[in-house]
């Protein structure tokens, strides 16, 4: 039933490469099958304005598309003067869900600014973006325990995102673009490698879906997210 | 445990006043206990480009604050020169909700514009604004039809939304502004009087949750909302 | 010969209600006939970077109007990144004739924001703000005596302001929107209780009018505004 | 009593200097004083869309300030971002008053730019700036007409502008910097050469002021008023 | 002398892998040495409008750098609301370059557009831009004849670019970021493969450069640009 | 050959009017024939944040264009809201070409900002402003030596600037618009007065052009230079 042939709790081969550029205190290059993704850590002293003074550190995300990561060329934020809605939401998302993964106390007063960049889009990037900077992430805190930064790890547990969607009347896992553009319900789930949520989000894009949709979904997403921290463990072994 | 008193699944007292102000097509004032939005559908002949020769209507949404809306004063976006994050995230939210609700290809090339300013703020702006909107909407559609803009009635299913959470390690109905701001996870649920899911957003704030405790939330969500879509059509009858 | 049937002198009939909203320091909902703005009044301490280390306060407007409080919907402003000349310029109006109204020593290091947001527009929105906006100060500043936060009353007097326009060749007062459509000359005047001016501000639409309806106009603004600070004084009492 | 020796009702020495640059269709440098405006009048084919079909013309205006046209220098509003509400609100000014000048159904659809570019600055810059634009769209309206562009010639009355105000009580003319920078009221006049007023903009900066304080400066307008519109006239001759 | 151990005529390893990415009809990474740019050429029909109706085409760039392509961490542009100064600049000069390699009568009225996006910054990357750009043009024009978008070949000749420099007082070719940012001239040469010049920039950043130093530069750049281009050659081979 | 009849290395007539506006610490007018542009520099005491606690000064530049200095009118950039990449090339040009002619250090942790405003445009207008521009900074340093901000004098060298071209096959000096929109390749040329090299931009504009022409227009450049410093020189006598 699948474009690609795959079954429908089959997510796309999944590759981690750290290290991908130089400069950064974590970089990596994350693939779900064509959608491949730069996420980089970037390490700063120091908090934002408003999270001054409470002893806490911060972890922030932006977000990017590069113009003709997409089929047809989008337009450059940067030259239209500013993130479209989308970028903004996305960038919030995986925000929120790396600073879960994190106890900031333990972080103290600094900053880890995770930048994901598309290069190639076929569905999925945010989730693909959150996997990735997860990975990043937990790079640039070694670096900051091995430059003595850090005294305890403030990493509280991996996380990983998948998407999954209703397709043609049923449920499936990691959606390719083709799939996406064509799905009912499309939703993004976000999980710990302990089995909880960080974030759930469906949205119905035709239909409706019923609850019954709805646990079938999260089964899938639960199933998928298993394998993926697996690969995520793999990579930073 | 609440501290207003509300049980687990109680909903705050939910009010809505239609033609609210004199000149929109639709215009409601909707209240979920002090939390009080001013919801708006104007009506405009055409489609934004990117709709245009389909055949189809547009349904699109803005969402504001007034400054002191809030406890605290916040800016004003007009004046910072651009819409914040969460401004985008909920108004993008209330439109793809409500295009959800309605048959374009039926709206024929017509645009309907939902304006959600919050007079009023004490949690779940966005949820009331879903709610209100949909009402305001279906003013809107009947002031069309009233017109002979529509032969027929593209209201596919009224729609309405409640926020849910974790609060203290329980699940809980309609949070409000004391219960959000210390809530473990929130989450926004649209759904249809047909009881389907038009939407889902469950975001941990503090610690992860369960897919247990998703469980139990969704089923809060779906008692609150056959209250509420009650509510809006005894509103509207 | 007025649309409403009014004497060229009649004010519309004007409502002040207090304590609109529940979170700022003053909140009122003014309404002249058909025009009804929210006015709040938001007390912050310390003042802008200009104003720093005179030992003086600060008071400076917002204003803004809800997409749909006019009889087609106009941009948000927020939406489309800036607030346009008209509202810039009538902020300015307002700050400027709050400001003359308070003895910004005795205010000492605080500022006090006014936002007057349009929810529904029928001429004249922004003489009622101001006259609106005066009543919300006076909440706050008796708000901020009540705190401890003022040792004296800053108020030098109150304020209130009317337009006043030259319609078919003849002095009217209190202009609604089909009247201020079609004026020759649309004129709003500024005056304390003391009967003494703060602003005059006179346009010619289309003909130059004479200094001789300039002093009918100015005429016609003193008596409706004795009308008009006696309503503030009772609202306030 | 005045800084300068000059009487209450003594205007600076006014110099227009027609053709000042090589390319606009109307160009002259308007010294008051130690003020001094480029005033350009642009002539282009087509109205703006808003105007598009009416068979009429449109005039607008524009008006910024060289960054050390002031005593210490402004912000370049170019390299900011955006004009500021001053300068908004005085090419809102400028426009209004230029358009009231002309017959816009003669002027046919052609659209007039009038560029006020101060390049010193000591007071009165937006009245001198209407002044200076006034010759420039006389020279641009006969530049149109020699061009065969226009039959008839579309100028009602040249318009001129003078600011008035109280300074150390008592009610003055023509204010320069060091004047306007302590006067307790300040108030630009807009007159047609036919005596009728354009518009009134009358502002206490410190204290209220009376109606006959309001009578006095309309008169001391109306005298220096006539000299300012001689020195166009004998400019134009 | 210089850090890497090279002669001052040797220019760092250069690379160019075609087809990078999947979407768009010429993508190249270029490196030079750890300077490396995803350089891709998108076709759109049609032209700006400043360009319609001439029966030509228009070629044009844009310019970027992720954030953590540098040693630290830079401001996102689009987050930042504008491009900045340099990246309008390098991208201006992209986009000329590439122009002037085009017969732009021949292309028709075809639009395409460079995006270069630099992941990883060591110096010259606008150099490494346009160098890799010209191959991505290349495979655009060849996918728009194979697809009978183009009958003849726009291609007037190869481009290429490289900076030399005054470092140590010593003329060097190819800078990296260690050269370039202690090096007292700083010289970007494009060169079309007959050996003439589209661009010359040079720069005295510490101290002027004397006219025979001038001369050395052009020399080096001549000699290094020989090299680059058949490199392109036999990447495109 | 030349419109103007000039010979090939014939440059304009260059005025230049010292004290041309009042207000600041050095003020000039410079003509090259009918190129008219004013350059003021501002003295501030402090630097930008950048350059903070390196006991240097600093100097910068900004330029823009009067809407009508042009044959046609250009867009107001404060009205467009953004500087274009036109505008931020030269003025990023302006100042790092003033900057090679202090020694930042004597300058102190003072900043000295360069306004070049186009009054009159006839090509070459960022040499003129340049060239102007040197000797408003002279005045403005000897403004601070008077003053006793300075205690020595932190000019390294006067520089100025001419354009040099290939027109019609041969190369020129000193473009006016006319030549200049029809040059075959555009070169600038930034020189000490102990003739060294500051800047040196050239562009072919239509054809490539060779070595040879470009040691010919550096020649011709070298030349006008020496002409237009010996101007500079007799205007600060």
């Amino acid at each position: 039933m699948r474009p690609s042939g795959r079954t429908a709790s089959q997510i796309r081969p999944v590759s981690i490469t750290r290290n991908f550029t130089a400069h950064a205190e974590g970089s990596v290059l994350v693939e779900f099958g064509d959608t491949k993704v730069i996420c980089t850590a970037s390490v700063t002293e120091g908090v934002p304005r408003f999270m001054k003074g409470k002893g806490e550190g911060w972890i922030t995300a932006e977000y990017g598309m590069l113009p003709r990561s997409t089929h047809t060329r989008c337009d450059r934020e940067a030259a239209r003067g500013k993130q479209g809605g989308r970028s903004l939401e996305i960038q919030r998302l995986i925000g929120r869900s790396l600073r879960a993964a994190v106890d900031l106390k333990i972080l103290g007063e600094n900053t880890i600014t995770l930048d994901c960049d598309v290069i190639q889009a076929d569905g999925g990037t945010r989730t693909a973006s959150i996997t990735g900077a997860c990975v990043a992430l937990v790079d640039a805190l070694t670096y900051m325990r091995s430059k003595g930064i850090l005294k305890a790890n403030p990493l509280k547990h991996m996380i990983a995102a998948v998407s999954v969607g209703i397709y043609k009347g049923e449920a499936i896992s990691d959606l390719e673009y083709i799939e996406d553009s064509a799905a009912e319900t499309d939703m993004n789930v976000v999980m710990t490698e302990t089995g909880k949520l960080i974030e759930v989000q469906g949205t119905a894009e035709g239909e409706p879906f019923s609850f019954e949709e709805m646990s079938e979904m999260l089964e899938l997403a639960k199933h998928g997210l298993r394998e993926i921290i697996d690969i995520q463990k793999a990579a930073l072994a």
